[in-house]
């Protein structure tokens, strides 16, 4: 198992290069990550390379086994590129490029940065390719930034678009342009719409698709001189977790192995349920285990940092990780850097250089790793419930949200968070996925829904699966067109009810639901509402208003094999969402094994020779959970009884 | 009378249109707007021009009666414009044009644009004018934006100075450049004040004047093609209500009717004031009926719609149109259509195309329209009380509103809304209006006030008017100098005091407040205080703090015949109002036919044959009104009795 | 003394000009600014002077014994200059030039624009040189904007950093460039740090000392050549107290007198601690007495004014300044002028040039003064204690605030805010400062600490100081590297503690703090803590919560013959504050004279002859104070019993 922490040798004196490597290998560590922002030291001038100093780093590395992950170094340029070659800028709405002196600041369809960013790949797998202790390759740095508004990212994406409609006509259909008289009658008059609140909703996600294309685009072209180059090293990319401007699914698949950015200690210590969906997701992008390629050692931030991770946050935050997946754990970073724009971004060493507490607490959770070890192999987690993550969705919405406040990562987050208080793992699929593997789907938000894939949903509902939608859900095309069918269109049979009309429930109001049996209670509505009318549906909660009694605000249907719950609204209350999801839960049969308490989180890695239980504790204070019995804690040796005592921060891993 | 619908064939197949037609014509419609956005089918290439598409949607039209108001396209210019000519594309102030794709987006001092927009006016023209069923004219679609900064704006507005002006002698005393050392030796040097909060206020105001006159200058010249190519239609434009950019009155002059655009159905249920008050204003623009040209239909908004309305709210909104002298109801739109940035915008048809809810409430209120029509001939309010409107004021205030807070438009709604729960039609009119028309005249916030205003006002109340004025009145003349007189200047006989000094009041403070009779009560001076020293004047109310003890809050003043009341500040509370309005209609010899409850609206349209009164609950529970005994209600034909019950959003209309 | 006006002539007709100076001699004044915004009327046309118009004035001013400073008038620039010199006007950052029309807005580093700044300059003191009435300059008028992003400020910077850092080793050296791979290899690469928020803290710290210094050589230019022409006058120029843009003590080098200009009412009446603050950091920068050269006159504002000071408060305001030092009271300004942007900005007299309240209060506070001209003279402030005030860390914390919140002058704030309360007087100083003139020297948030200014202090506390530090002093260098050793640094034998880890608090939270004596009581810690680990030092205050009961929150270390104060955290509580203030105060062995009671201020002014207390009122409540019996106040003439009843902004000076 990996084990590790990003370096930059290149921010300290050599001398200390060797202290450094000694501190990580009593650390148990046997990994670093390295390079990714380091271009001008190894191509100090326009194609002159010097790597003799990397070389020499390496060896430094090596002498107390540590292997290396090295870094395409094109994350940032040196300053000779943006002198020599200001069209490698990025050019911002007015009109001005980027400064260099940042980071990710270039542009994409750059055929200036395309070429040199292709040479210094070339030349480092050319340089490293039989350096012993090199063992794979992330491309960039956190892909994702900045969008261009140059010349060329518009011919770019004129001729984007011209391969994927072909032809005017379906430019114009696929688009909608008779709205507002928009016709397009030549590929040239295509503009990039600029204003994501006023231009054309199917242009903007055409242009967001594109720039996501653009960034996998330049990381394919890495992919192939690094595969050719060093056919014995991995490749993988440091992926952002939730970030929302690329499809990651698409960035993943010229990838090994994923690996993300880990950095979830910042305000308030709270319940982490989105590093745990990130993770989710993570696993989800190849369908595998992932890595942590960089994980919060210590307070962080450009301006100003977050909070100092408490004693035993750390190792917690890095148990969340290995529940859900995570095959690997590198720390980001060694030593805080003295200089420069992250010099308040803290590692395991602080400015001084001592081994002090956060060290240690890295090196404590190496050691237990390591005992974990064999137990592990093999492991990942298997879940029966998926959450369709579908990042057309995502854009759709968050160009045109609809109902005001509406964003498609919350209200994933909606059911996503019930589901862990619930204690049942989760996979975030693809809408490409294959939903028979589940036996539960839920697909809130799911704004843009194709013909296809709704057929491919009522399909698997009609084999026995459930499925469960929300307000909003198969408005659009694939374009982004809006279906001429009444809602939910061909998920109609599916969920039994037809929608007439919508609303759009202003911030300060609530309307009163109330449910019966299995979701009985009363909740509040915010925010949207379908004027959902039952068919052949059952009537799981209804609303109280004048307006609104004639509609439904949850319903459950029987379609074939399978079940298919509609939820009409948004609801102020967790309590809702757990009894919605725990209705859920029944209809597919899915039980979870432990129902941790709050703030507690469950998950589970299972393998041909082992089935592990992990048990987080997000609070400060101890947390009493009910387990199998007379199994074997790991990290303590001991067997469980029925209850197990987790401390502030605490984990316990259970054989089961 | 005219009920229709904004509808755009060319969002639809051919092969829908005639199914449209049928269900228009079934909902009780004979008009349909159209053609705004459509410029680009019109004129596909530069100076090719093609109408039969258009020819065949109006005779589609015309089978089932209905007539056609067609607009000039002028409010979305083809792509082939944009690549074209870029400098048809305001420049904005961070130096880039607008990107082609949205609407509006044109500057309207570029030659090209001119040139153009009067081509396919006069094509259109030549083209439509012996159409049968083509009835009038629309231009362009909602003037008023944008704003544009490039050379040629910058060049006109020293042109359009140079002819107002006629000497730079003039323009530095009107702008008062000795401040600063601003003074001006060259109409070159004339640049465009594009910030509002640190040029000259002078220059910002006529800068102001300028977009508005370019606007009106835009709209002229269509206007003379059409007047010479199709004598027989009328000419309109949609208007937007309070919209504050343009000087409406001037836009208006050369049109037959007014129209507007009404769309007040977003957040909660609300008392509508303001589409009330708009009403007012689209009335007093050429002192006639008015048309709406757009009304709500369902949900809308670019990015996340609003509320959809609740049963009989569409109707509800229609009638508080009729009651302020709408002329005829055309719904906007008439499908929702299901491409570009308006597709949440919603029709009476959902993206379905079905003839649902909203479709039936609209047909509905056609159907009683059509009952009401021969009462309603003739008829228009007939208004005893007055309230300036002065857009020079409102823009002066807007540039420099002195207290913090000050809007001039919120001004006015002060007493607007006391008015309007008082049961009295109000008359919004420009400061060139005949008062003696009227027993009180409202001038709230009346910053700018040429000398000839202030005589004009001043022999009005000596010949027996009441005028009302409030703190900040008067402080500017025509160019935005401020008076050398003390305040308030040529107004102080009419109001029998003198201010020396006047006070911001910061947003958390507030000056207790003492009336007597009429105004008895306590209330609360928030944002500003004018220290009235009274002379002649009476004291209606006074201030308790230390510092104000020897100011008055309120004053009334005998003048002449007539009376000046004078309100010193700005009072927190509703009731302050209500008590205000009441003393100025006493002394005006005002009463209400009936004080209706809150919640409802009272308005009365008078004609020679027919006098109606209208009541309009806005709230969603049932209203008890007193009304007049023994008249006809003529939407049940039932005679009256003292208590008539309105239902939530119930509308009566009473023969008097 | 001077007491006195800004006016502007250049505002009225010739013919006011002797009323005007009538007013201002039977208002007691003796001096008028003029002419700093009227280069246009001083120079019509490129390279032509005219000042007939000024020699006028100045005659007219002179006939009532007016003594006039004249104001270099570079402030504005002509009409003519912007648009025969477009290069002059600043480059905002999206590219675009500042719009001629407002002020201010000038690029610093505009050949074209040094030279005629130098020409209109050598142009007025040649020809005012002799007439007699004219007795000083002030230069430009209240530098400090705009930043300029041009190319001619961009080789600037280059070659300002050329002089500073000699080689590019060193350049890299000091600004780290190795984070991030921005090594800098051509002097011609560096750019403007354009985003504060993301470019190296290091180049941002030089951006703005470099800003700073184009400032002061701007003003220097002007100096050089005003000492030259006019060596019988003194200059000065208008400071804008805690304005945070400029190195005030490089800008005040160059100057024979700091003046300053105090504009404190604006919203609710409220205890003045920054202009009291403001005023002792202007006499700081020369260390001697300072001016008021314009000072609140009535409510001001550009968009919106402030409040209208009550009656008794214009002149409380001129009090607080003459306590602390002012030797010159000049009131901004005469008359509101009518036109302009400063419309609203009020004088002494209002738009109609009637010599009303204001004017009167004026008037009456000119009377008082010269009844203690004599007693005044020669006295100065005497301190005992100071804050270092430090440019260095105030920029380094606004690029780069560490914790969420960190203001550097708000960090200041608490500690002055508790001085002042404890009625004792504080001198601000710089870094440079000799500390052995006072018992106790503060220096919170000195985030910038280069180890000669570490040394410096301690060797202050070894001889006998009270230093007090509080959390995140000494993270950086001067350059804005971080210091690789472990915090305090070179100050850890000062305070005796260690620092190995700090933490930010999020806003909503707090820790409890519990205080022993001398700090007793219950406070609560906000928005950062230093994680103090005490050493040789006396722990005074500590922490409740579980992770942080090992550190302290407030220690005390004796060393050599001083103390040091260590405050590790930000609290929230006045309380807390005062009683660390009287801690250190009592281990400096200083005493206040008087103990105020909330909301009165105390100041005392010293001289050879004459030592005289100054109480403040800055409540709308009448005060009682004890105060030493038997002496007289000079206002009143009384002798003082030991309780004295201060009035509503009342003040009483005190012969001791």
């Amino acid at each position: 198992m990996y084990i590790g922490v990003d370096y930059y040798p290149e921010h300290w004196p050599e001398e200390r290069w060797s202290t450094d490597a000694r501190l990580m290998q009593e650390a148990g560590f046997n990994v670093v990550r390295l390079g990714e922002f380091d271009w001008v030291n190894m191509e100090p001038e326009d194609g002159v390379f010097t790597f003799a100093k990397w070389d020499r780093a390496l060896a430094a590395l090596a002498e107390r086994g540590l292997s290396a992950i090295l870094c395409t170094p094109t994350a940032v340029m040196p300053a000779w590129v943006a002198h020599k070659h200001p069209e490698t800028l990025a050019l911002q709405k007015d009109g001005t490029r980027l400064t260099w002196g940042v980071r990710k600041n270039n542009c994409f369809s750059s055929g200036t940065y395309r070429f040199l960013s292709q040479r210094i790949t070339r030349a480092m797998a050319e340089h490293f390719a039989d350096t012993p202790n090199v063992i794979g390759w992330q491309t960039d740095n956190e892909f994702g930034n900045p969008f261009c508004y140059c010349a060329s990212c518009r011919a770019d994406f004129q001729h984007w678009l011209r391969r994927k409609y072909e032809t005017l006509d379906e430019l114009n259909r696929a688009w909608g342009t008779h709205f507002w008289g928009h016709r397009i009658q030549s590929w040239e008059e295509i503009t990039i719409p600029d204003d994501a609140t006023s231009h054309n909703p199917s242009a903007c996600l055409d242009w967001q698709r594109h720039f996501s294309w653009m960034n996998v685009r330049f990381q394919h072209e890495q992919v192939e001189i690094l595969r050719a180059g060093c056919p014995r090293h991995f490749i993988t990319h440091n992926f952002m977790g939730l970030f929302p401007e690329l499809d990651y699914y698409d960035l993943a698949k010229d990838l090994d192995v994923v690996s993300w950015d880990n950095y979830p200690v910042w305000g308030a210590p709270e319940v982490r349920y989105d590093s745990s969906m990130a993770a989710d997701l993570m696993r989800g992008l190849l369908a595998r285990n992932f890595w942590i390629m960089e994980q919060t050692a210590g307070p962080g931030g450009w301006g100003a940092y977050g909070r100092n991770p408490r004693p035993g946050e750390l190792r917690n935050v890095c148990y969340q990780q290995l529940a859900h997946g995570a095959d690997a754990q590198v720390w980001f970073r060694w030593r805080t850097c003295t200089a420069g724009r992250e010099q308040y971004w803290h590692g395991l060493l602080g400015h001084d250089g001592r081994a002090l507490r956060r060290y240690q607490e890295a090196a404590q959770t190496a050691g237990e790793y390591r005992t974990l070890e064999k137990a592990l192999a093999g492991t990942t987690v298997k879940a029966d419930v998926a959450i369709l993550y579908d990042y057309d969705s995502l854009w759709a919405v968050r160009i045109q949200p609809g109902y005001g406040g509406n964003d498609y990562t919350t209200a994933v987050r909606r059911f996503y968070r019930a589901l862990f208080r619930a204690g049942v793992n989760v996979d975030l699929i693809p809408p490409t996925a294959d939903f028979s593997l589940y036996k539960a789907v839920f697909a809130p938000d799911l704004c843009v829904l194709p013909d296809a894939l709704a057929e491919h949903l009522a399909a698997y509902v009609k084999r026995g699966g459930v499925l469960l939608s929300d307000c909003r859900t198969g408005v659009k095309d694939a374009t982004g067109l809006c279906h001429e069918r009444t809602l939910p269109g061909l998920l109609a049979p599916v969920f039994g009810i037809e929608i007439q009309e919508y609303d759009a429930v202003p911030g300060n109001v609530t309307h009163a639901i109330s449910g019966r049996a299995p979701i009985a209670g009363s909740f509040n509505a915010t925010l949207s509402t379908d004027w959902v009318i039952p068919g052949t549906a059952e009537v799981l909660a209804s609303y109280q208003d004048w307006h609104l009694q004639a509609y439904a605000a949850v319903t459950r249907n029987r379609c074939g094999d399978g079940w298919g719950y509609y939820v009409g609204t948004v609801a102020k209350e967790d309590a809702f969402y757990d009894a919605v999801v725990a209705a859920v839960l029944a209809s597919a049969a899915v039980q979870a094994l432990v129902t941790p308490p709050a703030g507690v989180e469950v998950s589970r890695r299972q393998g041909p020779k082992a089935d592990l239980l992990f048990l987080i504790n997000h609070t400060e204070e101890p947390k009493a959970v009910t387990v199998p019995a007379g199994k074997t804690e790991l990290l303590s040796g001991k067997k469980t009884r029925r209850e197990l005592l987790l401390e502030r921060f605490g984990v316990a891993v259970i054989q089961l």
